[in-house]
């Protein structure tokens, strides 16, 4: 009746500490390599920071976004205010940009391109930064964004910290670092910051405007913003209205970051940054980035390797600290981000991306109105509405759900400006921070406003957001295709 | 061609500080009353650890789980060891416990009732203490656990803070708090623990053994480890073996629990516990909880309600604090937690799940064996095994995956003992930490040991795991079916 208890008196010979962290020696005092490890990293970029030598050594801990590389990529500076939509007007904003291709003599050929949260605008290598880029595989002769036919920019987005003005930048007026008293930015002002860089190149209109994640709320902006100034627009893995649970998701995030005591209201550029929060946030972040089904196909329940060898007929001792593989790559992805990104500026441009809804209300909420009238959709069109009744279109590979979601009408009363942009919309399955719902709803949405030339993909398999940084055939295949 | 900006002039009057935290009047300072937050819980507790009416004072802020009320519980105390899995025997111990309904002459009706995570003994009001409990609407005459006709037992787990042995226990051998010299501990030997307390009553066999959460994982074991002491068994959106991504959001917590200075690696009995990471920790549990879906229809993308009114004429003023109601939704959920429950537990506990594992090399590593072998399959079942290969069923209701699991035929020959106990596993489509599909890995593996009483229910609705503490007509009708 009782269970077979194989070998129990071999406990006696255990570790306790083992059972804890990853102690080598017989100890009574638990030890966490996992959390000593925010204080060693403490220790590091104190001496660091109190090095003779620090302004001149090469690398070490020190965020390297505080030692800006502008040989790196070029800086646009627009030396007349910024309007925002939350605050008053920016004096004056750096844009930190790249691009790729050459621009024709027409300025016909422009792709924006609009990055991630975190990404910077090195999406791919350049004569002047070698290192690969984070769309590297899309970008260049032949490939999705093809530089033989397009002239690529990318840009930092305001409110980063690789170049471009953000929390971390000083403010003109007052010759201290902005901080937190840097105004909460919204995706419109990222977007009129980057046409302000276009007007500088007298581009007067893109050929398209493409994004993924952030990005991707981005892209529709822009085509939002300047329905004249964009000619096509992409949007892969984004969305039109944030939804609370990816509010939820980031939330946490900004809550860990925030309570790290480093953090000092925001005001840590003369001190050391919030790193232990930032790893924390990095964590968290990385899990809504995968998938489930890829974490149980590439770690399964697998445990990391022990430092030396365990005895064979005992239980493999488990620690608190991290110990399934699933957990050592959460902590690494957290260690390698804590000091590449500024906090500050994960708090804003994560908050911006909270804020970001095109329904209709929340449009005249903010005194935006919709910059052109929606045009009447053309009675021709497989998509006309001609009940003059906005409702889901039916196409045979997208049906419409079978129960609407309440906010549609006015997300498509909001897209309104977009009703003749052609526009790609590509969305992943298992994607639970960008919701497939989501994607179908930019989808719905555009078609009931009319817009005839949508094209909408789903994409399936297991690599959740992260499939477009990932899925090169795919991705790049449809946007291949859209775009040419 | 540009933005119709309406108002933007009248930007000149906005507050600057409105957009950051709550503030009232015009300030140069930014304040963040969240973060704020977690000084004054601190200062709080601090000065009520310091009041000289401490050890009299019957309500404030010190922690509940360390003013345990042991005349509103009972308590079973072991004086002999127990075998733990991990770890060499705990000497003795506490298991905290009551009881609803009244045991039979031949005690014959008992059902053992499974606790999740952080919950207490008091699942349902007593004469000892009439509030209510956390599964009030289950338990009582004529109900899902019908007192007149079982007889109840709800335990406080080992490794728990509400009077069961666990780290914020005494430990017998030193006179100090455990901490975490408390020995890992697993969902076995939580089960063993409450095998004694059953041993005690002379409970020979349980009627049944009934759980939801990290209660279905004990109520699977506890009919593993006893199959010939189980007589029928629930699983509620438990797991038969834990998910990496489940892993990986209980990490996350862990993370910052143990990231927060007051941790001081387990040994904070003395001083203040870690309760801001203990808030922070539940804000990501709650995401975990609960469904997106459910979110957009309670909270969408409201805002909280501004303490004084604004002008109408601005766009509302965005916090870097919560926000949006998904937000302040968070913060409550995790400020009202905070001290509710013991952070060592929640540590040792959640570790617990992580751990569990019913695939058959898994519990060879743990060098558990089958307590029975496998009884052959019926050869006239309708799950007959009949090319001797272990397969997925085949009922109408649950057709068997496209894409089996790899892990399905271990799981399979790891779930051999529970061949024979009648058994009914109850999943909800829309839980995003016991999935679905870990709800008919369970139903499946089942029916491939050869076990023809698995009934397997899937219940769609929007409140993603917690659907288990609210859906009475659906969770509550399936169990009082399957039991009666």
């Amino acid at each position: 009746m009782a269970t077979q208890y194989l070998r129990k008196s071999l406990f006696a010979f255990s570790t306790r500490s083992l059972a804890h962290g990853y102690a080598r020696t017989l100890s009574t005092t638990p030890s966490f390599p996992c959390v000593d490890a925010h204080a060693a990293r403490e220790s590091r970029l104190l001496s660091a920071n109190q090095s003779p030598d620090k302004d001149t050594a090469s690398s070490g801990p020190e965020p390297p976004y505080a030692r800006p590389s502008p040989t790196s990529y070029h800086t646009y500076k627009h030396k007349s205010p910024l309007p925002l939509t939350y605050a008053p007007p920016l004096s004056e904003f750096d844009i930190a940009y790249e691009t790729w291709g050459k621009l024709s003599p027409n300025k016909d050929n422009v792709i924006l391109l609009h990055t991630g949260l975190s990404a910077s605008s090195h999406a791919a290598s350049t004569e002047l930064n070698r290192t690969e880029g984070w769309w590297e595989k899309f970008i260049g002769p032949g490939k999705a964004l093809d530089t033989d036919q397009f002239f690529i920019i990318c840009t930092n987005v305001l409110g980063g910290c690789y170049g471009s003005t953000g929390p971390s930048s000083i403010n003109p007026t007052t010759g201290s670092y902005f901080g937190t008293h840097f105004p909460i930015i919204s995706i419109f002002d990222m977007i009129r910051a980057q046409f302000c860089l276009l007007d500088h190149f007298g581009i007067k209109k893109l050929y398209a405007s493409v994004g993924s994640s952030m990005g991707g709320m981005q892209s529709l902006a822009a085509g939002w913003l300047y329905p004249d100034r964009v000619g096509k627009i992409v949007s892969i893995s984004g969305t039109a209205r944030t939804s609370p649970s990816s509010i939820a998701l980031r939330f946490a995030q900004r809550a860990v970051l925030m309570a790290d005591p480093n953090w000092k209201n925001g005001f840590y550029y003369d001190s050391l940054p919030p790193h232990t929060g930032m790893k924390l946030a990095r964590q968290i972040a990385t899990i809504t980035y995968r998938s489930g089904p890829e974490w149980d196909q590439r770690f399964g329940r697998k445990f990391r390797p022990l430092p030396e060898p365990q005895d064979p007929t005992i239980p493999r001792p488990p620690a608190l600290c991290p110990d399934f593989l699933i957990e050592t790559y959460l902590d690494y992805q957290g260690e390698q981000f804590c000091l590449k990104y500024d906090a500050n500026s994960l708090i804003y441009i994560s908050k911006a991306m909270d804020l970001f809804d095109l329904t209709e209300p929340a449009l005249l909420s903010l005194g935006l109105v919709p910059p052109l009238a929606p045009a009447p959709a053309p009675l021709d069109s497989t998509n006309a509405q001609e009940t003059g009744v906005l409702q889901a279109s039916n196409s045979k590979s997208h049906p419409p759900p079978p129960n609407q979601a309440p906010h549609l009408p006015e997300l498509a009363a909001g897209l309104a400006p977009l009703a003749k942009t052609p526009i790609l919309v590509l969305g992943v399955q298992s994607d639970i921070l960008f919701t497939v719902d989501q994607q179908r709803d930019v989808a719905d949405a555009l078609r009931m406003t009319g817009n005839a030339e949508v094209r909408y993909y789903e994409l399936g398999g297991v690599w959740g957001h992260d499939t477009f940084l990932l899925d090169v055939q795919n991705v790049g295949g449809a946007m291949r295709g859209f775009l040419s």
